[in-house]
């Protein structure tokens, strides 16, 4: 469940600019919106790859939950309805919460954690801008590693680089990992030695994520996060990358790579030209997550397919497939700023 | 057991400097204070958290061991004394050894071990300087992993850089990982597959980590050092951060992060500015990584506090706790050179 | 089985220099080379330490496969014979297969894999430089993780940066991990969970690896490639590095350190001068990878030998071993361009 304030969810972030805007023509810098967004924490089942399904305490509904697009100094509230039978908080990762640190979401360090049927308003100032995330801090070794309790929060920056400026293709990428032993045990699990035997992209894993779908000529930002409990190697074939931000700052000196090492809580994004048309992997090069259990070629791994290449060999497994829309937000991205929920991401809800 | 040679152990390093001194008006960059230090290697209990405790192998009867804490160039001779019942060595890591490669500390390449009961002594010119340790290297697997053996050494810069000119507070955080089934096992354990499930800062786990206490205006550093077997993603509530310093180096252009990956043998300094006054985490981001065996919120975590806010809130469960001093050798590092241990640290013999 | 194209294998690449290059007067970058090669995959056995063998997919026979070492621009020809019983590819990792993403050896995406008892001829041409690597594609959980299905692929510079024309030792470290409960099980293994055991510099673990063997004054690069399933941190003893060099290419400002984290897939290019003569370690700092199963003191570890340093200590386990030759293909490197095999890393034919 997700209340829509007065206006439609696409439309939310113009709404709310047309409603929430403090203007003063003579410092522009100042210009806020205000932001507000209501969300429940649901008991849902979503289904990682073929049968493989998961119990979530799923923001929305959905893994990933809503996407956060906002705008640096945005006045950003959310109120959270716990619907589930455990306590939850959220903190937002990367917010740096000026003057706020009791919306910092950390359970008995900045507030008591929402109890069940419990609601609390997180209230603060968007900032940093850059690639961030908002996820559970009460028991974060099951909540965040294996309920799904995790969106992005995307800020936009008011003095933009020059690099992300001329990017006409923005994707965002969850990685995570799961033990599908805890798959049915809601309240349990995510133990020190815990086996993570599933491996995905957005809640995903392959061959039932979706193709990265672009053309020549493009400028490709991937906005990878790191939402899951290991490392991961992303490496991308076809292309070597800038590592142009790291936890939403740009680098001085961006890093040009074909592989980058991501942990937990991390974020990197990656910008390349699209210069070079063909099928490309994007995959974790830790070789054993590239499984879906025990079974080879899955986990935590997309395609990268550029429009000028027909998806028509016999033996591509994707050439029947029509790709579910915005499975990377990228067509969230594309509208500006506001709250976007996704069909691609809901699970079912568990009573 | 912890010789003082002749002066009391705080005075230590300007007794030293008084002993030692090689002064020579015409090139200072020559001056070299002379630091001598004795410690015993001694089996010892500590306690991780709770009721959880390990038998280490403790330097001067403590984990992480004493504070060495010299000018570079310094000439440093430690005589080290194994009590216990396993050959030891110590290795100097981030020392450059020049012209002293017998003093590296490998055993059966540099040296033969230490046998138990026998004594040797390392003599070594300090250098380069930064954020370094020292630990064991026999049996690493066992000594370092599980046992304790190490501690921080740091070697102040006759150039240090305009950033870290302007640290008003700087702090020791060793990171590392235990598996209780090896507890009270010395001589075994720290086999490949081994499942860790404790996890410490300065050999504690949360809650028994201490605060970081700071207040507005400071400028914070934090070394942080891998000691242990696992890769850690440390994430700093509420401020970015700079990762100023790689392995004792300064970076040529400090990363801004609010999370940073760091692996055994590693360190970062990070630095940033104590601007945003409240009760904010800095803990791994493994998720797994915060527990304390099987039970969660715990582990790799503790809190940086402004003295600006108080603690009286009723659910902090740090409300009425009184912090242990020098938990970070913080006090230490505002003394200046010397080598410094710490009753924080001490555990209890085991004869 | 390595087909020779009528020249012997170490004047492979000048032979192809003579047969194959486009000369043009007015645009030198133009030249290029044509280099063609042919080799078979094989059940092979390979020996990691003392008597622990490993059932492998051996790249012409050998673990590491033979070096290809190619100028930036040339045009590669390799045909590839599958003897075994399995399905595989090649991937070039870091090859960016500017206009022939068919050549990109990922089964069903770019290409059906090679049966058993088929051929395959890869094209394109070597570009960007620096250090890459091949690698089968199909079930890299097994094939890459277990079975040795990787070697080096080298592209020289047209244009090497200021710091590597410096270089006088050049030596190429793959690392690699095992897990001996499967090495007798070709066809399975590689599922999550597997409990690696067995950690490898070019497919031998210590004390079964080889001295580093340089001289002061030389400038030593070492190129490290990630080609197994774990992250590993390598600390070289007694020297301060530049990591130069990320996935082949150059970093804007190398970064100082004693330590470097390297992930699957990832290659650091280290460079050092060697101004300190001694016998100096270089191993995994993960403690746990410096065992050959339950033995500590093994694994992924060698020594640095200054040639000014005697041998000679009755302590020192290598003091009357004889290096075998090339194994760092530090021979190979000196000759210049050309594919080169190694009897360092023959195994045994299993029929």
């Amino acid at each position: 469940m997700l209340r829509e304030q007065g206006w439609s969810l696409g439309d939310w972030g113009r709404a709310a600019v047309l409603v929430g805007l403090v203007a003063s023509a003579a410092t522009p810098a100042a210009w806020a919106a205000k932001r507000d967004f209501e969300m429940n924490i649901e008991d849902t089942r979503i289904t990682l790859v073929e049968k493989q399904q998961f119990h979530t305490f799923a923001f929305a509904g959905q893994v990933p939950g809503p996407l956060f697009y906002v705008d640096e100094g945005d006045d950003v509230e959310v109120k959270v309805n716990n619907l589930t039978a455990l306590p939850h908080t959220i903190h937002w990762h990367g917010m740096l919460q000026r003057g706020t640190w009791q919306m910092d979401g950390v359970p008995d360090v900045t507030q008591e954690a929402i109890k069940p049927g419990d609601s609390f308003t997180y209230s603060f100032k968007a900032g940093p801008s850059g690639t961030h995330w908002y996820h559970c801090h009460v028991n974060v070794n099951e909540h965040v590693a294996l309920r799904g309790m995790w969106g992005p929060f995307i800020v936009r920056p008011k003095k933009p680089t020059a690099l992300e400026k001329t990017v006409t293709q923005d994707h965002i990428l969850m990685l995570s990992d799961w033990d599908s032993k805890w798959a049915n045990k809601p309240g349990f699990g995510g133990l020190p030695g815990d086996k993570f035997d599933y491996f995905t992209i957005n809640g995903r894993a392959f061959p039932d994520t979706e193709p990265i779908r672009i053309k020549e000529g493009d400028v490709v930002r991937l906005r990878l996060i790191g939402a899951g409990d290991l490392v991961h190697a992303i490496h991308l074939h076809g292309h070597a990358f800038k590592i142009a931000f790291k936890d939403g700052f740009p680098l001085a000196n961006p890093i040009m790579a074909d592989t980058v090492l991501i942990g937990p809580g991390e974020r990197y994004d990656l910008i390349f030209e699209a210069d070079n048309p063909g099928r490309w992997m994007i995959h974790d090069h830790v070789d054993t997550h590239t499984m879906n259990g025990d079974r080879p070629h899955g986990g935590l791994m997309t395609v990268v397919e550029y429009e000028e290449i027909k998806r028509n060999d016999t033996w591509y497994p994707w050439n029947k497939r029509s790709p579910k829309p915005n499975f990377y937000y990228q067509d969230s991205l594309k509208k500006g700023p506001g709250v976007y929920t996704n069909d691609s991401f809901k699970g079912q809800a568990i009573q």
